[in-house]
């Protein structure tokens, strides 16, 4: 049977980023977020949705870049620890022993020890109430070539063992179910 | 070594959500998305962006409608299914064995056999280039009740057995690595 709920945020399994953001060591920043994903394909474009109080609100909208640093599940105890935590009270690179890297097209710092670092320069802000909108071009991506195919190039997602969230709990992914197109491909 | 790769949608899990359109029965279509996501949590935001080629998108363009129905691994092979097929040759539905359900505050309908139905009432309609982003409100959802825990009304995604998109490819999610805050929670 189907029961009415109040309207909410239901939409899972979402990702569970790294934000780094800053343009100088000293103000350097990583915010967690679930509120992100991809707008448009071509240009490829996506969004986070941060709060306004929080401390990489104020340097994002400063700045205007950001980058998302995909998570995996050895991360996952500093993914959960700068969701938490606010930057006005410590260093998280420090604190977390992550190093900032230096992205190719922005001045905000990549993460090192990320799989996947998507730089991203904010197109618009867009205030919707308790998150503002940072809706925002992807202009380079970053990735850690121990995960690349040799022969392919691919990058291999399933060996980055990448960490999903879902309603209040971070999971890793399990088995692989299909590929996208399976069920229309001739045998 | 971290190497630069052209800018492209590398964020990544996602849900593959079907989206359920259209105001009476012989309009109702379902389109698979990935490019869906929380916008803000109070009001209750999301979107969902389509390429305007797609049959759907002059469904939700004239209705201002469209219910984010969860999908699982039972259900992994609709979700491919109605991401690779048109509702201009077929009725998804039927094709299925889906059964469109009433919304409550919409005349979208809903997936029956999802566990959870995002109702969303469009507010903007953004061109972006490949993708139109609908920018919506969260105006009701519907859970199955086989989900909610008896004792505190919890609605369990664990047991809803959710599915996750991942570059190409459909997984289950696999092991519980920890809950939101627990690397500050005192033991």
């Amino acid at each position: 049977m189907k029961i009415d709920w109040k309207p909410g945020t239901m939409i899972y399994p979402l990702p569970a980023v790294m934000i780094s953001c800053g343009s100088e060591p000293s103000d350097y920043n990583i915010i967690t977020a679930s509120w992100v994903g991809t707008l448009c394909t071509n240009p490829p474009m996506c969004y986070a949705s941060i709060r306004p109080e929080r401390h990489s609100h104020a340097i994002i909208s400063r700045t205007r870049e950001f980058v998302i640093n995909l998570t995996t599940v050895p991360l996952a105890y500093s993914t959960d620890w700068c969701g938490v935590k606010s930057g006005r009270d410590c260093n998280k690179f420090e604190a977390m022993g992550l190093t900032p890297g230096k992205a190719s097209a922005l001045l905000a710092p990549t993460i090192t020890e990320a799989p996947l670092s998507i730089e991203c320069r904010v197109r618009d802000i867009i205030p919707l109430g308790s998150h503002d909108m940072f809706m925002a071009d992807v202009v380079n991506i970053q990735a850690d070539d121990s995960y690349l195919d040799e022969q392919t190039g691919a990058f291999s997602m399933e060996e980055a063992n990448l960490l999903a969230y879902s309603h209040g709990k971070y999971f890793s992914l399990g088995e692989m179910i299909g590929k996208f197109g399976w069920t229309v491909k001739k045998s």
